[in-house]
């Protein structure tokens, strides 16, 4: 039966791109106010593609952006997925930058150049584009498949916390699926099994009243700004590149054998990733590879840093009140209340005395992992490998996915995360693009998914 | 003759508050390039008062605001004093923050408020009135007064050091005396005997080039805003609040004894000081007291410091570059030159790999600290007293006033800084004043010095 699936795949294939280009042209940019009502046609489109093939659909509405959710019904016992996607688009920044306008979807060089093109319209159609291909060649899916399609990922997915915990009955599953994350590399598809959490903060300092002039006032006060360097120091060792809160690392699940392993095995080019980001020299935690740095350990980052004066030439002042936003992402087992604390009682020691700390805190969330020999990850693979014609690799990413822990919490399942896309595929910037390959062999890569799926139980 | 000549001021008390206050209606703003008429006025005015009591002036040009040189000619051959001061005004700043116009001279509770009343116009008029007093009186001067009224203090004096060294022969003098700091307190006059040197600094670190989302990069490069703190730690021990650059100390000439008794016995309230600052404790260089650290002991302090993210909220960034500003206060005998250098070299050692480090030079300039023992001092002691009836303190200033090196360097003169505004005048703020008392016993006490200084000889 897969091959007349893969076949009628095949057959609709300008049908396919044609059916993508109609949700790109759909300027459902969740951020903005002003296109509430195009973003709820974003959910109205999908809702109509289940509708228009026999997926029982409803378009569930939330305090925010409405949801897509969708299932195929009762099956004949196997494993249950959930795929989850979103069908909201990041604004577009500066309209002059885009070669072409971004709800204008425009093939160029054999991809499709339009807003959301890969995150995330592209890539959740290949899982739609699947389950109505199986439905409509086969009658039926090999497995119960289910869908949330939310409409509000790109604003930190506010609302679907209570709807998961709502609809709890409705989107139990064995596995979560999802295609929010790309490639290895042009030729290579990949699984993520993992992901970084975050602990976002802000450390404001403040000292005099007002700012004082440095000759008059200096050398009796602590200044604000040489207290926030004191403070930042001092959690982090320059030299060894490790965060030095203390029983930062106690929860750290080392990397297994395995995993070191297969990393290294990786055809990463280090010159070619440290080019791309033009920074004079790689570094990073000592006794750890790029790779495992950027995937599997822990960092501290400043996201930015205020205070004083900040313009053209000398002003010879002691600032009043200076400000850093440092944040961390962590691994697993890392407890994110935990390590606030942690933060928040080592910024506290390192204050020198004479100023005032205050801690802001912006976010938190969980960093999650994926176990390697499920059932449903051997089938993820091999369909990848069906879908391109090359194994996957198995990598992690050092972003965060906070719906990935809240999955596993409220619906105890593991995520499958099969990615179809470029990495440099401009996600939130100008220009993002989706190959029109891609497109059609992530969608036989997300049929033959299902097929595996059924054969894995 | 000084009994006759105190009796004249004493007479012409309101013709020298209406005087004060025609200049005070002159808005010679020298940064202003549409007051550059006014700020000409100003000389003009200053100008006039010269050759009004035969006291012969001219009106020299530089390149930008142009100076008043007077000199009363040759006496019978005691030391010649140099009287400096300035007829430039700052700039008035929000004006509805003013009582009353910035310049329209208004008298509330006993002082004159207006821009430039403290700041120098009411300080150097008094030893315009002085010498004008003696000329009509005495018809000559006890000693021989020199006068380079600038007016562009205000903005860095530009042009003060060609125009001394051109003038070098008709400003050649024994002391310099100048009016532009402040009395101790309400009833205190004093004598500012020494001023820290100034030595301004950017750090300018680089990362990447451009932005980088801190989940896909953090923990593979160098963060520029760790590493400006890292920098900025290393400067400074926050445990006993010295400065950690190498050979920083050598040269710092120690307080004498004699000094830090000076110091210790002078009517000052750490609390009130600290309460004034709104800082929540006092702090500085361990093994000093408050006042040392104020005006004795070198400092480092950040001015600013500014890069990534700083909006509201949080934005998971690695900036691309994080700068500093930081500024030394130094004292004598450090050597701005050496410690400009010796700044960079602890930068560079400081700077963590995997980031590039430039250091931008704002401003130099040395300190100065006069001898205490000098006829002049006496004289200038002498006078204040007998100007105020009290006997005038001691002190020092952590401000800079590059001109006073100058005038050692250039004319091999020590300068003598007598003030006789309020500590609080307001100088570069909103409401500036100058108490109509200190102006007159300002004035005499001015008159006073010349006769102190003719039987210094």
């Amino acid at each position: 039966m897969i091959d007349k699936v893969i076949a009628h795949i095949e057959a609709q294939k300008s049908a396919n791109v044609e059916r993508l280009n109609e949700l790109l042209r759909i300027p459902s940019i969740s951020t903005d106010p002003a296109r509430k009502g195009d973003t709820r046609k974003g959910a109205e489109w999908v809702h109509m593609v289940f509708a228009g093939c026999g997926i029982k659909s409803e378009i569930v509405e939330t305090a925010g952006h409405p949801c897509v959710v969708a299932d195929s019904g009762p099956d004949g016992g196997g494993p249950t997925v959930l795929i989850y996607g979103h069908y909201d688009v990041q604004p577009t920044g500066d309209e002059s930058l885009w070669k072409s306008p971004p709800f204008t979807p425009t093939i160029r060089d054999g991809a499709i150049y339009a807003r959301g093109s890969a995150d995330d319209k592209g890539q959740v159609l290949t899982h739609v584009f699947a389950a109505e291909a199986w439905k409509k060649v086969a009658g039926t899916l090999p497995i119960r498949v289910k869908f949330l399609i939310e409409g509000e990922e790109e604003i930190g997915s506010p609302n679907l916390d209570p709807i998961i915990q709502k609809l709890h009955d409705r989107l139990s599953c064995d596995y979560v699926a999802l295609s929010d994350t790309p490639k290895f590399d042009m030729k290579t598809p990949a699984i993520t099994y993992g992901t970084k959490g975050l602990i976002y903060k802000e450390i404001v300092v403040t000292g005099p009243k007002q700012n004082l002039h440095s000759g008059s006032y200096g050398g009796t006060l602590t200044n604000p700004g040489n207290a926030v360097a004191v403070i930042i120091n001092s959690l982090r060792d320059s030299k060894t590149n490790r965060v030095t809160i203390p029983g930062f690392y106690d929860a750290v699940r080392p990397l297994t054998e395995d995993e070191r392993k297969r990393m290294k095995a990786l055809p990463f080019s280090e010159e070619e990733y440290r080019s791309g980001m033009g920074t004079p020299a790689l570094t990073g935690e000592e006794g750890f590879s790029t790779l495992e740095r950027r995937w599997a350990r822990p960092t501290l980052d400043v996201n930015g840093m205020f205070g004083g004066f900040t313009g053209e030439g000398a002003s010879t002042v002691i600032p009043a009140k200076v400000a850093a936003k440092v944040s961390m992402r962590i691994v697993p087992d890392q407890d994110p209340e935990k390590i606030s604390q942690s933060f928040d009682q080592a910024v506290r020691a390192a204050t020198p005395p004479g100023v005032k700390v205050e801690i802001l805190n912006h976010s938190r969330a969980s960093a999650y992992v994926s176990p390697m020999d499920t059932p449903g990850m051997k089938a993820a693979a091999a369909a990848l490998k069906a879908g391109f014609g090359k194994d996957p690799v198995f990598i992690r990413e050092g972003g965060t996915l906070p719906i990935l822990p809240l999955f596993k919490k409220v619906l105890g399942a593991e995520s499958l995360m099969l990615g179809f896309c470029m990495p440099d595929c401009n996600a939130h910037g100008p220009n993002e693009f989706f190959h029109v390959d891609d497109l059609h062999n992530g969608t036989k890569a997300a049929a033959h998914f299902l097929d595996q799926m059924a054969k894995a139980r």
